[in-house]
């Protein structure tokens, strides 16, 4: 018989000192046994890079008190590979990222380490999920979101999820959330714009800046239950195929 | 009437000078109109990461003679979004990223800054293809690569592709290739091994190796084709929504 207390492995990526990775070790610390695995700075933005031309730290610290805690100098998905090789004994029963500081939702998954985090988890046969408050301070309110994280690990740690998927949680910023949605991810994407500047020696430099537009009408999406005060649960998977596309490209010329 | 010659989009990760976009310049150069916006330095590995917390430069270069040439100091899909907003006078008719020195087949399109630029010319509703050659040598001969590039390139010229889709080309490395297999995205991944060293001052630091392995017996994967000698061309998209997964959660007891 399996005695052990569930295994969690924690990550996120805006740093191992962020409010958002704090908030999801309180909502869990209870259901099991919590290591922690994170970036020792932000990672925003990263999407799904790994470091492979230059080594890695992984530096233990005490920061969470009586909890195993590591800072790793690399990328979210470093984190999670450095933690199943070096730091962990088996196996996790459960991968949580985030929470991270603002949404992750529709496409903005791509361009997330919070999310490779969990992907990476995903590829390792781990049950992955990753947490996203739709507010960027830095002073968030985490209340109502330790709430849904423990609601949705429970789930995980009880149901499993089916194999090489994840989730993708996204919590709306407001007091009084309508419930939790099973969604698929809106077909949405931001417009850029680039600020151009002059440096001081009259260089032009570029900062992104960009406006979200979502193109997307259903009542299934993501960004529909985020507008309307639920929380989207996004089921996601790392088989990139365009299925759909396969019979198409098979019609063309493509003798060599 | 549309009589303009098609526009080109060219970029990389492997930086503006590898030899490997320089073969794909020198294969559709006679397709179209030729742009290239490519990163200054190496991105390898670095996913869809994107540049937030810095700004960017962006210089005219004149490395390529009489064609429109940039260099970037963001990542692949930084070059991309710049590309689009400061670059080109309208959206281009196709985008091509390559040539990879080195697979981004199956679980490789996760880590992939080649494959990320070319999400982000399809998220940009570009027709937008990604192309790598299996063999990571600097001297790597590109001849039959070029010749498949060339296919491809006036396939997807002529018939566009699926909105929302794009395609992954990787090409083994053999001087004899079988044909061209238009395949799904093989379950398979990384067995990451970290080799753990100690530095001068006795602290430890880690490099990723890994071992890849691949546990999709299928034969109409990519890793099949590229076993069997034959060019992997994967129509891949960027709704990463787990759709036979939304069933399974949405059993679960998710009441706030």
């Amino acid at each position: 018989m399996h005695t052990e207390k569930p295994l969690i492995l924690i990550t996120n990526d805006d740093g191992i000192t962020a409010p958002g990775i704090r908030a999801l070790i309180e909502a869990v610390s209870d259901l099991g046994d919590v290591v922690i695995v994170a970036p020792d700075s932000p990672q925003s933005g990263m999407g799904h890079a790994i470091t492979i031309s230059k080594p890695l730290r992984l530096d233990k610290t005490d920061i969470y008190k009586n909890l195993k805690a590591y800072q790793c100098s690399g990328t979210p998905a470093d984190c999670v590979k450095l933690a199943v090789d070096k730091v962990l004994h088996r196996k996790p029963d459960l991968l949580i990222s985030g929470i991270n500081h603002g949404s992750n939702s529709s496409i903005n998954i791509l361009y997330s380490g919070t999310m490779s985090a969990a992907m990476e988890g995903a590829i390792e046969g781990i049950p992955s999920v990753g947490f996203s408050l739709c507010n960027f301070a830095y002073d968030a309110d985490f209340s109502a979101a330790k709430k849904i994280v423990k609601i949705i690990c429970k789930n995980t740690l009880k149901n499993g999820l089916p194999v090489g998927t994840l989730l993708n949680v996204n919590i709306p910023n407001v007091s009084e959330l309508k419930g939790i949605k099973v969604c698929r991810q809106a077909n949405a994407k931001w417009q850029e714009e680039f600020d151009e500047r002059k440096d001081p020696n009259g260089r032009n430099y570029y900062w992104l800046t960009g406006k979200f537009v979502n193109n997307d009408k259903g009542d299934d999406t993501d960004e529909w239950a985020l507008a309307n005060n639920f929380v989207s649960v996004v089921p996601v998977h790392f088989d990139l195929t365009a299925h759909h596309a396969i019979a198409f490209v098979n019609e063309w010329d493509l003798g060599v």
